[in-house]
């Protein structure tokens, strides 16, 4: 019985999913666990098994960490996967690193998300998982700002794709919504 | 006893409020009214008072009434204001021209929405409209589609912009998200 690869990703209301400079700072040096109901996050956490994160936002998780050590909003503790073909300097012995075909990175991933869901986390990862048709569906927590800027949602050339809502929830000052990725075998409504 | 400005738009869910060259075409040829609930349709139409609808949205609305006749798919009928510079040829009997400023052209609308809201539409006016603090609340109808690329939601320049969000109701396939625009003079949280 296996799980399901979830896009997991914070929005802006424009359709940003960082600031310029991939900035996480949503508004007042508020992160993402300032905005939403820790019940949700821990509940988010709990039915997942693994993460599966590209290079840039690990980094950016790191760097996060380094200015601001009390930021940890997430309670998860399963494996983590890092898809990149850089080594960590210094090695992080909690982190596992996969350099080959996303496909099989997604395999080896969910394997061990051990039928929990595996949690795709980075726009480059993500939307090589999209274009794959390698993904379940999307959570993403709406924020309560315009940027104006920064990184978007899609990362250019990803192809149109036809999603079916599953739920909207309001946590905290975000707005959790959740879509079922249409795939190809879908019959067209 | 004065309505709200009301900025309304849809998006597809990676922050596109149009596909290329503008097409509203969010998937199957289904426009708006495809995806949202005709009720809520009809409650938000109720609600308002005027609209207030950029040039470039205008044509595009006017395009996809000549190639779908049957689309017409917002039950409004009260004043109708579009903000530019070129005369409509043929003029429309149905619609009032302004030119001026945004503030008086969004004073001038309002005032016509007789203590109704006042729908803002066209992503230049929105984006105009927002930088001068002229918006209480943001609409979106959240559409379940990635387009990979489009017109983005906000323009160019648009200044990061707190809000607050006030509702988030499904509707059909639609999401709709609505947002309060926090003002300079609202407590920093």
């Amino acid at each position: 019985m296996s799980g399901k690869v979830v896009v997991n990703r914070c929005m802006s209301l424009d359709g940003f999913i960082a600031g310029p400079g991939h900035s996480m700072d949503w508004g007042d040096d508020r992160a993402l666990a300032d905005f939403v109901a820790p019940d949700d996050l821990a509940e988010i956490a709990a039915a997942t098994g693994a993460m599966l994160v590209g290079r840039r936002t690990w980094e950016v998780g790191e760097r996060m960490e380094a200015e601001k050590p009390d930021s940890v909003d997430y309670p998860f503790s399963g494996p983590m996967f890092l898809l990149t073909h850089r080594p960590l300097v210094p090695p992080n012995p909690h982190v596992t690193i996969l350099t080959g075909d996303i496909g099989d990175a997604v395999a080896t991933a969910l394997d061990a998300a051990g039928g929990k869901d595996l949690e795709i986390l980075g726009a480059d990862v993500a939307g090589q998982c999209l274009q794959r048709g390698l993904v379940d569906e999307i959570l993403v927590y709406v924020l309560p700002v315009l940027l104006g800027e920064g990184i978007r949602f899609s990362s250019p050339g990803l192809a149109r794709t036809a999603l079916q809502p599953l739920s909207s929830t309001r946590s905290g000052d975000a707005t959790i919504l959740r879509f079922r990725v249409r795939k190809q075998s879908d019959q067209t409504v």
